[in-house]
């Protein structure tokens, strides 16, 4: 476990204001924290191994039949069970992503080729990928939007990603946990029965900001590739009061919308606070902002906050990136302006 | 999944009293309700992935390197790990036993042996087992106490296997995750020094009645295969909330000195009172019992106590027990004398 490739280290430093996790800085709904005390109360019963309940509402909500989905104790139990169950032998990764990736499937495939993203095209996500695929690949990991870029791909372009890799036999993580709190809607949840290929998994860690509850959810409409994938997550791995939590946030659509919003004006208010302190932005579609020091301090940003007791993700141990950028969560206004104040001392 | 398989399947049935599920009947110790009840307060915060301060009391308890244990989402977790690090090419289970074992190995060996203890010998394991293991086998699959037989193999017959495996170069997966619940200290999570192939895992689920909670726990004295292992589990799987929990149970041995007097007059209890309605009852040394109608009634007794919303655990389908075999978790005594009643009606 490898905590120095991830943010939210609390444990280990003395903290007081965490941007380096990026979930929704908005407080949960009532009724989602009501269920969550009920809940406490039945820690003394197994749960649901079949996680029922909330996999009928996710087939509801997403219009997929309830066989496509798989629910697991968070993502990266999903991730790694994809995994486990395909042991395939060459994946690709465009890079900057998410460490996660590299760590579910390093033991459990043969080679990982990583794809660099281009700084100068502020690492977007395009066709581009064509070329690369056409070498044939077992799997391909995508994060729409991707971590720590911020950026969203379009959904025009992800679904001629995963119609190119259905051709070449290749499988596709598509990993779109920050989705919900993105500007646009571009997932392809509800067209995986066209690409039997595609594997979408999401989690409510971020939309709902419950990163201690662990759920996540797989949705994929190839019923056997399903079935196979379930056989590698244990029992029992969700916990009740994960999945009747979750189940609450489905009720909460109109909390999602609204923090959306809010994450917006934030992000922007953080954006050009950045600005205009000199740091190089990568305009983010999503609720965390990656950054550069192009020299506008000579020190370690990451370090001199620190001192200040507030924990920013160095990003120069993400695979393509370097020595400089920086990765922040959007959050409450107050603590946004925190922020932008301790930069500035 | 296999619901089936298991007791507590409590979501699709109307159940008043489920005797299915083998924990602790006794209530949890404030002090540990207390500390749920504030870890709940922090499901905004990601968990500890190293679980550091449960791996360092657990490392004091058992005088073990903290370097040598894991601690995973309940035991299930450990047991794919374990599965999915060496994906061993023959099992070995001496049966019966508990269904998890194939579920996690299954998926992820060449071939499951299972070797049938004799109902002539009360399903005990012993030496006769030697014989078997001169074959030649990757891993042994062991539980101490058997579920469901609910018997001890004796520390030292336990210790003579486990030698004899490790000169034969077989790893051991012993599972004790009821052992505290048990007559005797049988245990050999503090000699895990001296067999390197040897994997203890227990879990605080049933001990302390938190099933919900899923934390479970490895210890090997074997530091390269304790690293294999941890790569096949997911990052984050052990929620702050249990490692919380599970922190402030390791201060309450008491608790489960008690629990085990208790349990141990509950069910003789309740033997007495099978017995005494001519029923065949496996002697038991822990917190559930085996029984076998032969021919006390005509019906089954599952279908018979679930229609007065009585849920036991109809054993029938674990290899090497067939119809008639039935295990009953050891609860409070107002509990099993509602039992004994309803069984005689």
């Amino acid at each position: 476990m490898s905590q120095e490739l991830h943010g939210g280290d609390i444990y280990k430093k003395n903290i007081d204001m965490d941007f380096s996790v990026s979930i929704n800085p908005c407080p949960l709904p009532e009724s989602v924290t009501d269920v969550l005390h009920s809940a406490v109360k039945n820690i003394g019963k197994y749960p649901d191994l079949r996680c029922e309940k909330l996999i009928n509402l996710l087939s509801e909500r997403y219009s997929v039949s309830n066989k496509n989905i798989i629910a697991g104790n968070g993502s990266s139990e999903l991730f790694m069970a994809l995994a486990h169950a395909f042991r395939p032998a060459k994946v690709l990764i465009p890079v900057p992503s998410f460490y996660g990736y590299e760590y579910a499937f390093g033991e459990n495939s043969e080679e990982l080729i990583f794809y660099p993203l281009k700084e100068e095209d502020e690492f977007k996500i395009s066709e581009d990928l064509f070329e690369e695929l056409d070498k044939g690949y077992d799997f391909l990991i995508l994060a729409n939007p991707n971590n720590p870029t911020g950026k969203l791909t379009g959904k025009e372009t992800v679904e001629k990603i995963v119609k190119k890799c259905l051709e070449k036999n290749t499988k596709v993580l598509l990993d779109e946990c920050f989705i919900e709190l993105s500007d646009e809607n571009d997932s392809l949840i509800s067209e995986t029965e066209k690409y039997p290929n595609l594997f979408v998994v999401r989690s409510f860690t971020k939309t709902f900001a419950i990163p201690d509850l662990r759920i996540g959810y797989l949705v994929c409409s190839d019923e056997k590739a399903v079935e196979k994938v379930k056989k590698h997550i244990p029992e029992w791995s969700v916990s009740q009061m994960a999945q009747d939590v979750a189940c609450e946030c489905m009720n909460s659509y109109s909390y999602v919308e609204e923090s959306r919003r809010y994450i917006e004006k934030e992000r922007c208010f953080l954006e050009e606070g950045l600005r205009g302190k000199g740091y190089k932005v990568f305009n983010s579609n999503t609720n965390y902002i990656l950054f550069k020091n192009t020299g506008v301090t000579k020190d370690n940003l990451y370090e001199r906050m620190l001192d200040k007791k507030l924990l920013i993700r160095d990003c120069s141990n993400f695979r393509g990136l370097n020595e400089g950028f920086y990765r922040i969560a959007v959050k409450t206004r107050e603590e946004n302006e925190r922020f932008l104040r301790m930069l500035n001392e």
